[in-house]
């Protein structure tokens, strides 16, 4: 049997922190996995070093090379049709990356690529909220925010296989925030972790309330220090979630004009601050929709351990290269 | 041989202002075609009588029911999955109209119904400047603004059978126009073809400067008219059009980071403006684009004459329709 001769893919997730990298079994069990610090490396090739060796090790522990069918890999901007990363505005390296050729020379294992967030849909689809659907969108809330579209059962990569950069989208057309991609008013300015923290920062200076926040450095605020200052009943607190709530809320309504997803998966950082951040994106979604979608587009945490979703994802990318 | 027996299909096109319907054969010919007034019908059940008289006509004409294979119909909001037209802005009828159950009951044949600018997408597919195309966006600017998604060589229905109302996505979240759908800020309240009008009353209540279009009263106005006085060299009428062409443009960035098409194709009245409105929109999505398409994405009219495109499209459908 070819599954006994190869039992494992590996999955790595490449995020804008950290990058997770697992070896999983056939039926969809992570049995080792590591991670490190993607920031760390302003080099892409001492970051494949690092990357490489830490994986190597992996494989050795599970029984060599030959013992693993492929490996998959979700990355920001990464391009499915290319293997390539390219103008990863959250990533330490500029410009064009042909990361998948990279990670095959050195490994010697053949090698998938794609968006990072296409890979956390396929986990879902397979393992988790979205299981039995055929047209969702998973938006991934974290150093970014991404998104994997998922149509007719299959995902969306576009002519070009960049399909699917709804952290891009404009929600701000006058007086917009900047964002890494260069452009100002992006989805990804506001509704990721840094720009909920650039949000703290802007309430805490415009606004004279108290608020437990006040209590750390501005520019040390998190994205974290909001969740924990709203848990404790911090009214400005909570207002930073309903004010990124009712952005992403009225961002959705647009998305599922597009597509009429039969739901919207949140996955990632902020998804962890619970109803928090639901209750804002619903009633603002609700408000936004058109009457044929009101009340009928289901919105959704991902059901699968964070780290976990990514991993699953791209190892199931893994599986099929060759 | 099975194209013998039946060797047409019907197309139907219902638009906000005509419906046009025609006999087609299978090598996408209309051999016969005609039309009536959709607005001038505010009860649906005289409005059938009315299309089906004539549509009878032209089905005896070829040698009655027994030669046509199906009938397909593209509607503003027509569902798919379902056969209803549900809650259409721009039609009289409101509520749900199981406008494919009607036609089936009154002619006897079997009928496929779908969003009118869906069946305006499976004409250019099969016909015209989407040939060969596996993901493009087809935009109707007419009396509304409709679009047809194609990912993967297939049309998107979504879960719902409503995918691809682009024409309501929000273009302006404060002080947007109030819209048909109950909303404001929507594309169509902007770049349909009442938009422009709406675009040239604004324009010249609050300017000062001279314009063919003062010769007209205000309320008169219509968008053939902003285009007469642009191609005669009114300064005001070519501003609007640069006006509406750099909020489609700002648009279609966004399409773009959804499902990254190869192109997006115009149809309807308003593409008859040409470079009028071509230029705008183009240097308007350049300027909105990530860096990744810069460059990349192509904007393209229809090949079509505009009546047969729907109804081309639409008897595509009426093949399949059992």
């Amino acid at each position: 049997m070819l599954t006994t001769n190869k039992p494992y893919a590996v999955g790595i997730d490449i995020g804008g922190t950290n990058t997770v990298f697992g070896i999983v079994d056939a039926r969809g069990s992570v049995v080792a996995s590591n991670s490190i610090k993607t920031q760390k490396y302003l080099d892409v090739n001492e970051y494949i070093d690092e990357l490489c060796k830490g994986l190597q090790s992996l494989i050795d522990e599970v029984g060599g090379v030959d013992k693993i069918k492929g490996i998959g890999i979700g990355a920001p901007n990464g391009n499915y049709y290319t293997g390539n990363i390219e103008f990863a505005p959250n990533l330490p390296w500029k410009g064009v990356i042909p990361l998948a050729e990279l990670v095959t020379k050195k490994i010697g294992i053949p090698v998938n690529l794609t968006n990072d967030a296409n890979a956390a849909a396929i986990g879902e689809m397979t393992y988790g909220a979205a299981r039995g659907m055929k047209d969702f969108i998973m938006i991934t809330l974290g150093t970014g925010v991404g998104s994997g579209i998922v149509i007719n059962g299959q995902l969306v990569y576009g002519h070009d296989g960049f399909a699917g950069e709804l952290g891009h989208v404009i929600v701000r057309k006058q007086n917009g925030r900047t964002c890494g991609c260069g452009r100002t008013g992006c989805l990804e300015a506001y509704a990721s972790a840094t720009g909920v923290a650039r949000t703290a920062r802007e309430f805490l200076e415009i606004r004279k309330d108290a608020s437990l926040l006040r209590q750390i450095p501005a520019n040390e605020i998190t994205s974290k220090d909001v969740y924990e200052a709203a848990v404790a009943g911090d009214k400005l607190a909570q207002e930073i979630f309903e004010f990124t709530g009712s952005i992403l809320g009225e961002a959705f309504a647009d998305f599922v004009a597009f597509s009429a997803p039969e739901a919207i998966i949140l996955f990632g950082g902020l998804s962890r601050a619970g109803d928090l951040i639901m209750n804002p994106i619903v009633n603002s979604m609700e408000r936004s929709l058109l009457n044929i979608w009101k009340g009928k587009i289901k919105v959704l945490f991902s059901e699968l351990k964070e780290s976990d979703a990514a991993v699953l994802g791209a190892s199931a990318l893994g599986w099929e290269a060759k």
